[in-house]
């Protein structure tokens, strides 16, 4: 690892970073409402230990994968420290502990929030936060898209050439274009939502706010109530539409708004993610119609609940802890799951389920023809062996991260389901989960120590898992 | 699929079980509290059949791939409806979902209950209950080390050499040959146990029974508080101590008999095993400590519970559910792990454990250095790729079925945590859960339907899953 050249790009990012908090103090500033003083030292603050970061080394940046694994972790570590500061320096959130969790939800993309009086929050504030999610998943998708396929990452190395932009196998330029086009796309839907939104009656405030907070598949809201707050099946199903589309691989929409809306229908994986919801939905709003409740009502809560929670998106209309337990235990499974490779949907992907069957159903297949070869084929590729055994020990680092989480949790006197869905809902990037942690629930409660558990789960998830975890290997520092 | 070999086997089967269930005939004419014409006339039904499937195919008997899962598969099935006989007829327990649960939970040594009262019934049928253990006991162990590393199962193929007697390809009679040596080391454990409870007071028929219980790791007592009835920390101990071998490699002791105890050392499984107990003791015991509770009972208990629970047994001193969270969720882990491959302990098996380890490790080197071979290593073997494969897909195959168990359990409105463990209990093969489950509670409470989903569960866990499952799969009928 190259320590100064990490040190300059994350210091890059800093220096950025800085900068977009200028936005949020524009906006403390219109509304009057205080605290732009406090973010404009904060913006200050970043972006003079940023600009020091990036002096430390000068001339051509030259990545090794080494310091990939590096710049993305520390990357993702220091922007939640530098987003913080807003919270902390104005007293929105007084203590580090829960200003911290609170900037690590947003830039993760979880959506997790110790803020029980939102409403009160100054406008400058409110912005900030949903903007560290919409910095999140502008992130995310450059993550996923451009650097995972190359750093040999669970299984998303056979997405190497699909990403758009110049096929050369350097890291730099391809990251800078597929950075472009897909950005494009993203500020694209980012818009498109808003004027939505607008024209449903929420004001522009909020509608941004909560743009950000889909787009992102974050899920922080202006309201305490979160879109339940609005009672309007417009703007319901519009924040389903777009969460959807939050939770499919911007690949595809890239290559839709090309032209090739076909392939959609053509990806594998679309089919099935599609599949998986359309099943949830129904089956969910069957459930509440044996229960008695009337059928627009059960469909929109149905959907956006299972969108909301399968895309990892988090914001909620209905509380789904008074719901059957068989649809609540559903609920949990697709956080497990989570959204497509390449959208800013978090938890284990589809893809990676999808290919975690197709290897049970072959070695069902091998036991009665121990001799025969059956290679796995995700849309008409053969995919490698070795490609299969990474998606099964991402599967299996998942399992310990939530074992061991679980125990941590439990050990400060969490109940099981608490301690159990909290990890899960942190690790998948969701926000609520049930019991303590529930859909009408915050994290205000958690002890502190399981707030820094929380926050390390949700950065760990976020850059899924083996970017993180290779830190702490031996292999990673030795010479 | 031969079928009329299959039924043959199955056949000779329920004969022997038919003229084994004449020993509890004895017993309740000896005890003389009723039912032996009951049991007598169960014993009839169940040789007649046996009979008449024998005779269905005389002569040589070979058995190919396909034969071979679906014996092991009907064969438990058929000696659980067979067991189930006794039960029904002399009414102990008046219902078939009933009676079919409390037998499937005997063969397949789980020892979950659905009785409340089991002090009123009479010694001919709690005989008969603690015997379905030992019969199914002997029965896990010939699957597991002639069986099991012939049909390919679950990375078990790894242990082709290490079973005793004949090492030709044969099944039938390497299946013979270690049966005789290895039922040798079970007659002898057991009567060794029964000889040392009896002395610390117990009486006879007691002792058997528990004797029977705890070799199989099956857990029916015939106390309804279970071995906590006996205030005596000797017959703990003594119990401690048969329940740690009994989830121990019986290939380890056959080695140990003849000579060559080194082998429990020289076995990184027992190791690891033996390693994961002693910490989850020491762990919970500091735990009582630090709640007040005094050393010698502390020690006691947590021994007791997480050598039972770990080997899966299920014998219970203590309301494990009273104590602090974390304990209960490292059990609940403890159950999902279960003990050694070749043992009478079910669970995934230490072994799978310490490899999936490994793997995720070697997944994680690989990360830095693509290009370098990592093979993975078990007691200065190489583990081929291809077994990993198939113990993660096992690992898969475990968590999916959790998965669907779970959600039925569900539907028939559990609440999340009795329905999580309950199939976790199940299909581990342990017996006690937590909440409406729990050590202090049984099984008689869950609906109907989830009786028989925990029936399967039972089976399907007992037999490795991919056993049962291949069953279910077009391959396996086609041509």
């Amino acid at each position: 690892m190259n320590p100064r050249t990490v040190f300059r790009i994350v210091g890059t990012l800093l220096l950025l970073l800085g900068a977009s908090m200028l936005l949020s103090v524009g906006i403390a500033l219109i509304y009057g409402d205080g605290d732009a003083l406090g973010i404009a030292f904060s913006a200050l603050i970043v972006m003079a230990t940023g600009s020091l970061l990036v002096l430390l080394k000068r001339g051509k940046v030259d990545l090794t994968l080494r310091d990939g694994f590096a710049v993305v972790s520390l990357g993702w570590f220091c922007m939640s420290l530098a987003g913080s500061l807003p919270f902390l320096i104005t007293g929105a959130i007084p203590t580090f502990t829960e200003a911290f969790f609170e900037s690590a939800s947003g830039f993760t993309t979880t959506g997790a929030s110790i803020l029980t009086n939102i409403e009160s929050l100054p406008h400058g504030i409110l912005f900030w936060r949903s903007f560290t999610h919409w910095v999140g998943g502008m992130g995310i998708i450059v993550f996923s898209i451009a650097i995972l396929p190359f750093l040999g990452i669970g299984g998303m190395q056979m997405f190497k050439a699909e990403s758009p932009g110049p096929t050369a196998d350097k890291l730099t330029p391809r990251i800078k274009s597929t950075a472009e086009i897909l950005w494009g796309v993203y500020v694209l839907f980012t818009v498109c939502e808003v004027v939505l939104l607008t024209l449903g009656g929420m004001p522009l405030f909020d509608s941004a706010c909560h743009a950000f907070g889909t787009l992102a598949t974050g899920g922080f809201s202006t309201k305490s109530a979160s879109i339940g707050y609005y009672d309007s099946a417009y703007i319901h199903w519009v924040i389903i539409v777009f969460m959807f589309l939050a939770g499919v691989s911007f690949n595809l929409h890239y290559h839709a708004l090309r032209g090739q809306p076909k392939q959609y229908l053509q990806s594998p994986e679309f089919r099935f993610f599609a599949s998986i919801i359309i099943a949830a939905v129904l089956a969910m709003t069957a459930l509440r119609l044996v229960e008695g409740d009337p059928l627009e009502k059960s469909l929109r809560e149905s959907a956006f609940t299972a969108v909301s929670i399968t895309t990892t998106t988090g914001y909620a209309t209905a509380n789904f802890e008074a719901w059957h337990p068989v649809a609540q235990i559903a609920l949990v499974l697709l956080m497990i799951m989570g959204g497509m490779a390449g959208s800013t949907g978090g938890g284990m992907k589809a893809i990676r389920i999808q290919l975690l069957m197709k290897q049970a159903r072959v070695e069902l297949h091998k036991l009665v023809h121990p001799q025969t070869l059956y290679p796995i084929r995700q849309g008409g590729r053969i995919i490698q062996e070795e490609i299969v055994l990474n998606v099964l020990a991402f599967a299996l680092l998942y399992a310990v991260l939530l074992a061991i989480g679980t125990l941590i949790m439990s050990l400060i006197d969490l109940d099981h389901v608490t301690a159990f869905t909290s990890v899960v809902a942190c690790l998948s990037n969701i926000g609520p989960g049930l019991g303590g942690v529930g859909p009408t629930d915050n994290y205000a409660a958690i002890p502190g120590v399981g707030k820094w558990v929380l926050s390390m789960m949700m950065i760990t998830g976020r850059l899924e898992i083996y970017t993180v975890l290779v830190l702490f290997t031996r292999t990673f520092w030795s010479r």
